[in-house]
């Protein structure tokens, strides 16, 4: 069974599955590039029962109709989805060992043993995004991107219901270099009945700088961002793409809702309606000036449990995987980039068209109005 | 010319080194294993000028030989080093920016600006190991081995003497998934007028459990974890070597010294020379049991300029990579492990002659005196 570890120089939980190394691989790891086949693929639609049963799926099944076929006599397929969200057969956190109650999963500590373990206790979903066998998701229509979001919505919502779960994450791993093993266009979804400490530490930031300053760290850096404009990719209604100031990954761009909302699954359908387009430039951006480059993306909103719900800032993070990480980040934890943010600002507004000459400084307007500069 | 910038949010520095994107790279990288070639390599003998002058060789350069052989008229190599210490050509720290006199270098913070950056200070230098084109460094001898380890005490007690220069790591990375771009066997010294957030994290545990234990927690975790027995890899006079209890990586192996040590620089030679043996049977152990498999090594000595400079004890980590860091990873910090590091040391003892029926509970020895248990 799964369990966690405790690192007690770091102060960091580790997760332990051993389950996971059995799982499926589609990639040649001689390559690290190209997929070697998708073959038997189980994420493709007519391979349902390859997986577990399926928690969501979107537009919902219309069973009525199915049924009403069958009964004609028709042959139809047994469901119509074009998002579908099912456990994930090898979960890095175990679902058997989550709690119902919402009681506390007590760490198991020997006696005057220094090794603290706990098992595991939370969720790992998988999000199919397409039912035809497509890799990447800058395939998808801009409908169907908004019915992922959508689906990440939902999932999370349901998660931040229950009382055991206190944070998750959505996220995905594109190329074997970012850590996917499989081909067919997927991302992922991880809750645990705790919050990671580097999530932690980030939101006890945000709500002592709203204490100090009476405004949100990134509503703040937002604003400077927008005046000073050498980091912005790309702007609509209600987000702004931009290289951090302080990026550890070269090209990193974090799509950010220009109104503070700490949970992602309380933005309006409008919302999600644009999201998926910024989002789809971004990635068809990076996949231009970068092509066959493996990403990570990373949907993080507010740990669901905190005493203060409404510190956080919710954001998509896009992190390319054009560099390796060495011996020097890890014993320091500190990044070496070799591109620049303003660089990389500038090389991937040039493939997004309209935002090639965007001004070095764009007019702020104040937060919650909506803004046009598209 | 590099900076630093401050990530607000996770409080961490980030450098950034664009100089870096020019340096050569000796990998074909669509197949990320095998070295193109090793035409022109600049770290092999006779290449010397293409580096930038030695800040040490090993053995001492005999010039007054090498004067008297040219006085002489006979042609003779330059040099006859074994072990050769150049300042990087590709630096991503700038020496040019270190302060000489110790002084603080201030971080740039623009009036009303959240943005926070300051210029890089400290030194990027690579050790090379060998004059001949090997790409391990378990292809050298014991006494080889030795040297290469005592370059690292002489340059890190170099640095440590001057007072501008705060913290210094050195690291190997070893393949091109482990961030090498140059396959002749070589290691990298960075130090910094700072110390990472994360170092100067883990120094105020050891702190804190110190004033708390009265004992260094590194040195009561190695008398359990030779009580335990299970996640031992190799013992020596001076040394164990173990997989961590909750390693955030498979077959991640420490090598950890019995005797409480801050400093690196600090090891008597005959510790060295033990070191030189246990490191080069783990390594070899990891060659052996995944081949072709790409690592980082990462020597983790105390900061230089810490109030309580004891609390630190010095370790050597060994960090294959055999798994790719995703999406998850980089939104939680929280990492997820495959292998049990109890599997990972009974695999790697068995590569290990006379380890392989190590018993799974071990006699302790208090610290301070030597066992012999190999």
């Amino acid at each position: 069974m799964n369990e966690m570890r405790h690192d007690w120089l770091s102060d960091r939980w580790v997760i332990f599955a051993p389950n996971r190394t059995t799982r499926p691989d589609d990639y040649d790891r001689t390559s690290h590039i190209e997929p070697e086949s998708h073959l038997r693929c189980p994420f493709c639609r007519g391979s349902e029962s390859e997986t577990p049963q399926a928690s969501l799926t979107l537009p919902g099944t219309d069973w009525e109709s199915t049924r009403a076929a069958r009964r004609r006599g028709r042959s139809q397929p047994p469901t119509d989805w074009l998002v579908r969200v099912v456990p994930n057969k090898f979960p890095a956190v175990s679902p058997s060992a989550s709690r119902e109650d919402g009681s506390a999963n007590n760490p198991i500590h020997d006696t005057g043993s220094l090794f603290v373990r706990q098992s595991t206790a939370g969720a790992h979903e998988v999000i199919i995004e397409s039912p035809q066998h497509v890799t990447s998701i800058t395939s998808l229509s801009h409908e169907h991107t908004q019915l992922v979001f959508e689906a990440y919505q939902q999932r999370l919502a349901f998660w931040r219901a229950r009382p055991e779960i206190k944070y998750a994450v959505v996220f995905k791993n594109y190329g074997a270099d970012a850590g996917a093993t499989i081909v067919h266009s997927h991302s992922q979804l991880i809750c645990t009945s705790f919050v990671p400490s580097d999530v932690l530490r980030i939101q006890k930031r945000l709500l002592a700088f709203r204490e100090t300053n009476q405004n949100c760290y990134v509503c703040s850096i937002l604003d400077q961002e927008l005046h000073e404009g050498s980091r912005i990719v790309a702007q609509s209604s209600h987000f702004v793409a931009l290289c951090p100031f302080a990026s550890r990954f070269p090209y990193s761009v974090s799509v950010i809702p220009r109104h503070h909302r700490p949970h992602f699954d309380e933005c309006a359908a409008e919302e999600i309606q644009d999201l998926s387009r910024i989002a789809q430039s971004v990635l068809k951006a990076v996949e231009t000036e970068h092509p066959h480059c493996a990403y990570n993306f990373v949907l993080q909103t507010s740990p669901f449990d905190q005493e203060s719900p409404d510190a956080f800032h919710w954001r998509l993070k896009i992190i390319p995987r054009l560099s390796k990480i060495a011996g020097f980040e890890w014993s320091s934890d500190c990044f070496i980039n070799t591109v620049l943010p303003e660089v990389a600002a500038q090389a991937l507004r040039q493939r997004i068209p309209g935002t090639a000459s965007l001004p070095t400084s764009v007019p702020v307007a104040p937060i919650g109005t909506a803004r046009h500069t598209r």
